[in-house]
């Protein structure tokens, strides 16, 4: 591509409302422009890079046998209505009337869609297993539409739907898309984890999710250090430990606590460490009533494992101050174990633990050398908390805590739509069955805004080479002054195009700065710079997007192949 | 691709509400799926015919230099209201309103947003020409969705945007973006008529349509014989015949014709040859007053002509026959230009025609011997009628009818949207300028359509090579029952792979017969037969999709590549 015709349109200046570095930076490299809230259009510089990313995902899902399909972005509600999910979705779904007063939607995702369509061409067990995706633009209402590509409301998809016989043959095709999705994230080039996670709305069992570790990731993840274990911090375990209760140390005492409000106030009052206190936290249970639950003082409530605990309302419901002060007597901040004539369910890390600070039910005072058994009955234990770095992994091997960017998840759905929508089909002996369904999940337009988080520098974008817009750009020296230059420039790039190599020629006839600040800036992997000077020395001056330095190298196509690497 | 995981889905019988057959051979074959109303799923066979189509249409526009962009299917109201197109697109646009109670729409066409696009990004006459386009998923709500994915609701266009200094490079850009959609058609291989065409609602001067040739086609187009002049019948001229009017041969004579409604009832009461006949059509004027349009009575009336005459109603309104009667004395059927006392504009077809039958404005009576000037004064004469077959193209050649359906449509938009929406940039002298746009449409949906709609037999789809879903497909003869079949099978298969030919082979494990039946349906152009016995001779039975018979050829990939004229 000549740059003279290519439309770029570059800034130094960052956009005031872009917050993270990848919506600024492909706000400044000219990749998307806004059209309105969570509305971006892809310029020529920025659909080069999503084409790229299209044609790996395109290529690997292929080679796994999936089925590239392609369904309408509207609609019918009658569909989610069956699934149950019209109403569920609320706001999040934008909602349409035609002409002919019926209901529609712009599709958040696909799963009733393709349910249907199975249920009008699956019929026979000899039709299965089938595995269809489609890469598609899907839209979601989101309240706060924000970062760029990474939480818009208009993006681009690849979802897959998977349907099986059975719950062993949806295993064996979620580990082929597994794969398939390690090899996309492989060949792009990306420092990735793949996690365990919860499941969520989309209902199912098994489901793991692929991040792009950033630092700027919105999501925790939880990896062991033997590399056995990682999981969201949503989902990531915490065990029972197994070391044995310590004996209680001293006598409990009341303390006046005047003002203490949080775990701080209380560490800098009593001059304790947090690991020795305990928190209270009140919850309303399936019964209306509501329910204690203890954890460390330093430790976070992990939502996701309250709610799955047998009796506690879903979605995880924290009880009003009335009713905790009807309760117990005091306010939140005060609240403890001692003396409560409620269910009481406490995380592991404070099953053995022994002579903690805890509230004493009354405002302004707390409980020093507290234990359990002793001062208050042996409460249920569960794991209640969000894991932090040194926890163990289920085998032991300590956790570390990364940032990530969830860019694919694969879930093993069961027959949750597939009844919903009755989709039976009949085995080898005639007799009707629910297929069980996997669907997995990529995030096309997502993952270039997190390239960006995971690549770039002061100057910009640093691209993964096989999703650059260009893989090398010609840059020349006072070409207008020179008719040797601009002769070499011609043919260098006549030669690496007929040499398959994505290349680009900077002939808009700009000073070098403001074409070396724009190739940074834009993140093409490789720069050959041809100026007179090297010309008569035979070279070319090479830099490679990451290098502090320039290097020469032998004028020839040769010795630009091997800098590229190919 | 091997078809056993290929989910292939066929059927004999033609769906019920299928009309054309197009629509019936994809559903037949398995292309589509409906979802809805105008709403289709595109399966895998269906996806691998659109993906060529969309590959070919993105290589041509790449070589002519336009830039790929990607813009939001969601479109905010206010720019629609800014270009008046808001209201105007009335029922067909499909509104939807957002969490924060925003109104946008689903873009049936991008040219406000492109407009809009534009006014962010460019500012100087340096960054133009610039030409943009998308190959992007519409929705448009047409009062009665039909024909499958002919006139389908959700359906994918490529369209293109271009932006121009002054009319002159509009001109040029114009016919640079017309020679690519020529070799668009050309290299699909359909046979297709670049017709002049009305630019409509979008707007604008110049415009012309591609069409691909098909019996079933919509549109009606005129083609000279000499080549030089193509329109849509719409837009086709008819010119002011050139040879004098005879002179009077009888008296005006009132006859009567009771119960004579129509031209047909005329010709049949008085035994007239339709072409001596005339009929008169009561439209209104912008001053509300009647006017009367005078055609020869087997020619019909061109609305869109009608309506560009200055002083006639826009949109055309024919006259309630209150009005008629009122001004008349006559209903409709027994009008004509003897003594009337309002505009008459008469069309040229009757200009230098002597002695007709026309209506006496009086119900059950018409005149014989008209002539213009003796019976009536000279009327206007203009081009008021469809072209009929022989009539003469304006250099003189005799046009034929060929019936259409439109694919791609290029436009010379002028300054209708920069204007309205305020794009400008500065040229040379530091003066603001509104740039003149064009615009290009093409319907790869569509034209999968079309391609059937030219290119089908009784037993099914004949794809052109350049868009069949698969280029080859090879067919085992009992492979259950010989390993030598199986073996050389997925031996032509791999070597065909390796050879880059887009290769199908039918490992069903069906009988032959129908293995040929859907290999044919499908329309898959080059088929080989592999046997025991062809194995034996060494030869491959070889049958092209349109040949009646089998040939036998050597077995080896040169002779098939030869068979495939690669």
């Amino acid at each position: 591509m000549r740059l003279s015709a290519f439309a770029l349109s570059t800034t130094k200046e960052t956009p005031a409302d872009a917050e993270i570095v990848s919506h600024q930076l492909m706000l400044r490299a000219g990749m998307i422009r806004k059209l309105g809230a969570g509305l971006y259009t892809w310029t020529p510089l920025g659909i080069r890079v999503l084409r790229k990313v299209e044609n790996i995902v395109r290529e690997e899902m292929d080679a796994a046998g999936a089925l590239e399909v392609l369904m309408p972005a509207v609609q019918p509600a009658e569909l989610w209505q069956q699934s149950g999910r019209w109403d569920a979705m609320g706001d999040l779904m934008l909602r349409m009337t035609d002409r002919a007063e019926r209901q529609y939607c712009f599709g958040p995702t696909h799963e009733e869609v393709i349910t249907d369509y199975a249920k009008r061409d699956i019929s026979s067990y000899k039709q299965l297993p089938v595995n269809f995706y489609q890469i598609q633009t899907k839209f979601r209402d989101e309240i706060r539409p924000r970062f760029g590509l990474m939480r818009a409301r208009e993006f681009i998809m690849k979802d897959a739907y998977s349907f099986h016989m059975d719950d062993a043959d949806l295993d064996r095709e979620y580990h082929v898309m597994r794969a398939a999705y390690a090899r996309i994230l492989d060949r792009i080039g990306l420092d990735y984890r793949v996690v365990a996670a919860d499941s969520g709305a989309i209902g199912g069992a098994k489901s793991e999710e692929f991040h792009v570790l950033a630092q700027t990731g919105e999501d925790e993840l939880a990896v062991a250090e033997n590399g056995r274990y990682a999981a969201n911090v949503e989902a990531a375990l915490t065990m029972a430990s197994e070391t044995p209760r310590p004996a209680p140390g001293g006598e409990l005492r009341k303390v006046d606590t005047p003002g203490v409000a949080t775990i701080a106030d209380l560490c800098a009052a009593l001059d304790l460490p947090a690991e020795t206190t305990a928190k209270a936290i009140v919850v309303m249970g399936d019964d209306d009533k509501p329910v204690l639950l203890v954890l460390r003082g330093d430790h976070s409530l992990n939502e996701i494992k309250a709610e799955g605990i047998d009796g506690i309302a879903t979605p995880l419901q924290f009880a009003e101050e009335s009713v905790i002060r009807e309760h117990f007597g005091a306010g939140p901040g005060s609240l403890g174990p001692v003396n409560v004539n409620v269910r009481v369910i406490a995380d592991y890390a404070v099953q053995n633990a022994a002579d903690m600070a805890v509230g004493a039910n009354y405002d302004g005072a707390h409980f020093v050398n507290f234990n359990w058994g002793r001062d208050a009955i042996e409460p249920e234990f569960a794991d209640l908390r969000n894991v932090v770095a040194g926890d163990p992994s289920p085998d032991g091997s300590p956790l570390s805590i990364l940032r990530g960017i969830e860019v694919g998840h694969v879930f093993q759905l069961g027959d949750k739509y597939s009844r919903a929508l009755e989709l039976s089909v009949l085995d080898e002996n005639g007799k009707s069955i629910t297929p069980q369904m996997g669907c997995y999940g990529f995030g096309v337009s997502r993952i270039v805004a997190a390239a960006i988080e995971q690549c770039f520098d002061d100057a910009g974008i640093c691209w993964p080479t096989a999703i650059a817009p260009f893989e090398l750009v010609i840059i020349p020296i006072k070409a207008d002054k020179s008719a040797a230059v601009r002769k070499a420039c011609d043919n260098l790039y006549a030669e690496c195009r007929n040499a398959g190599i994505d290349v680009a020629l900077d002939d808009r006839g700009l000073r070098p700065g403001p074409m070396f600040a724009d190739a940074e800036l834009i993140g093409i992997p490789h720069r050959v710079v041809i100026s007179d000077r090297g010309l008569e020395a035979g070279t070319l001056e090479y830099k490679g997007r990451r290098d502090s330095d320039n290097s020469q190298i032998e004028y020839s196509l040769e010795a630009l192949r091997q800098k590229l690497g190919r």
